[in-house]
């Protein structure tokens, strides 16, 4: 792939970086210094540092260095638990950045994990957010997650991320501003998501297994478990509206954006990923300084999380064996959300299940996020406080 | 002066604006956004819409009607009090943002100023923060300030803002963290600040007195003041060293810079500003489009809050009137804040001022924000959550 080419269109305006895929990604880390951790201020720090067309390995590096950097500012002994809080919130996501720019099937990638994950901890305890770790046996293996518990009282929010989060990604989505709010939030890790594919745990044909398991881990935990969302973000727009095809336990579902047919969705947008890139253009593209390596390490994670080499071949698991969502069945008032920024197959699938549900129930709404809202790129990264207003206010009214 | 010069270095890190002073004000803003109202998707949305050189009354119009845009979303019914919060803040800081580019001199200048405090007012309803407006009375006028008032028993800590601020401004310095860790804040317009100019309010030769009467307020306001501290950015930090040096009812002392001679400080950094300009010269600057619009008019505010009819004789009258603060007197604990993007001389003065007192006092701190804290710039606008971290774990240690 070139410099220009993106894997997948996913906002409209230009931050930064030359790349729009990395663009995106910084215009994500900015979404999240609005929510806690670290600042406009040190990202832009930071992006200078790399230049407009950083190397994924520079990447990585200037964010792991800022994570040591605030390792030794947390050395301080007189900071109060809630300055605390704010660095591990910085440290966990810096890791985070750098883990997008580590190949999943290089040595440093699962440690490089741990550390976000411990980060990540030390974070929620000084936050002292009610956080539990949890497992849920799934396929001889297990899906990890967290669980925030506000009540047994409280209603329940499951918060699924896409092809590109890790659980600790579900908290700024979900699992904070739902703390902040008297929710409890579920944020688990799916087969294929986080470091599951370490453990043989790669995308599943179907999503609502392992998410019904969630369901009755839920159940199990809470007897008094009474109002239960689902809120899928990216690939999770696929994920939950196979869960709410299939599980009628799930009583309210919220989607940014709905996706009902995955692989006609691969085939209009993956363009550019799936021409076939010989290793000739891609020496030629290298010397005229012009390969786009940072979608090249992305299409290798992705190959990695659908247990295959390379991307092509995932893609062709996809074509294989995704199905398609009969979203006639859903009954439950949906939430859906969609920027103007996203890639048109997004927009067109997301208006297709509005049209198709809007009269089953008078809480059912599509929201649409244009340009001025600032909340129109791919899962609102760009406007989080304001998507996490219309998601509760929402849920607020559903389940009042 | 050309559109490459600024008025004062008060950044490292150039983030979109052609022209410096334009740039901080933008980074500012990205900072506001960090605390509450607009994201940085609504903030770059309306940089693509200005371009990089755009002229102050596209900047106006480019934020008045974001103020208006957000004026029909707050039309809809549905929004709950957090939700129309956010939005009042967003707009509340469009509208402050636009004002910084409308000449006080204009007939649009005081209405504006005016649709701000009114979305400021309903912004902290809608919060329900315990916020109350007050004026002191102050030479045959008076100077309006806002109370947040969290307890009688709660330490309280006087904001204030330097040449470029509002009393709204000082909610998100000071007010909005300080209510969510059980402060008392008064935020106050002083001579020379807010619209106080249009009442003949002008900057005064000692910022000493309406601060002292402001005291005299609190202590009538609740009968149990006991901890009482005060917090300057930017020309702040000579207003409350001033104040310093002669109330020892001021227990505490935090500056982000402390400033003890201003008329030091405009000879050394405001150079560009002080040069003849001559209207032959301006004429050929806008024919080659490199005359510094925005900076023309930002010294055009800057005489009418001296009360002066340009630049040039407001600096001639801070030559003439203003007073080097004696900060030998100074015998409180102090917490000074310097970001490594300051200007020189402003570092200079902080470090002289801090080596003159630190022994006094074992609290005494000189707290410097180097480039990768993210909160190097100008009153930390780059990174206002941590400074925010640093203000109030400091207090609570001196008030423990």
């Amino acid at each position: 792939m070139k410099e220009s080419e993106v894997i997948l269109k996913r906002q409209s305006t230009r931050l930064f970086f030359k790349n729009g895929d990395t663009d995106f990604f910084f215009n994500w880390l900015l979404g999240i210094g609005e929510v806690f951790g670290f600042s406009h201020g040190e990202l832009y720090y930071l992006a200078q540092r790399l230049g407009k067309s950083p190397k994924p390995s520079t990447w990585k590096k200037v964010f792991l260095s800022h994570a040591d950097y605030l390792a030794q500012k947390l050395g301080n002994p007189d900071l109060s638990k809630q300055s605390k809080a704010q660095y591990y919130l910085a440290q966990t996501y810096s890791i985070r950045s750098a883990i997008q720019f580590i190949n999943p099937f290089s040595e440093e990638y699962l440690p490089t994990v741990q550390r976000m994950e411990e980060s990540f901890k030390k974070a929620t305890y000084s936050l002292k957010a009610p956080i539990e770790e949890l497992t849920i046996h799934y396929q001889e293996s297990y899906l990890p997650g967290y669980y925030l518990h506000s009540g047994d009282d409280c209603p329940t929010l499951i918060m699924i991320g896409g092809g590109d989060t890790y659980r600790e990604d579900l908290f700024y989505f979900a699992g904070y501003p739902g703390w902040k709010r008297g929710y409890n939030v579920l944020m688990i890790d799916l087969p294929g998501q986080g470091s599951n594919p370490s453990r043989e745990l790669t995308f599943d044909v179907n999503a609502a297994t392992p998410i019904s398991l969630c369901i009755d881990w839920l159940e199990n935990k809470n007897p008094k478990l009474n109002h239960l969302a689902i809120y899928g973000v990216s690939g999770g727009g696929y994920f939950t509206a196979q869960a709410v095809e299939q599980d009628t336990r799930i009583q309210a579902w919220i989607a940014s954006t709905p996706i009902y047919d995955i692989a006609e969705l691969f085939k209009k947008e993956f363009g550019s990923s799936l021409k076939t890139s010989s290793w000739l253009m891609n020496a030629i593209l290298k010397l005229v300084g012009n390969l786009n390596e940072s979608a090249d390490l992305n299409l290798q994670k992705y190959a990695w999380q659908f247990g295959t080499t390379d991307f092509k071949k995932a893609i062709d698991e996809v074509f294989k064996g995704a199905k398609v969502v009969n979203y006639h069945k859903v009954q439950c008032p949906c939430l859906f959300i969609m920027g103007e920024g996203e890639s048109a197959e997004l927009q067109r699938q997301a208006k297709v299940v509005y049209e198709a549900v809007k009269s089953k129930n008078s809480h059912t709404r599509l929201q649409i996020f244009e340009a001025e809202s600032g909340a129109d790129a791919h899962c609102q990264v760009n406007n989080l406080r304001l998507v996490h207003n219309v998601v509760f206010d929402w849920l607020n009214t559903i389940f009042e």
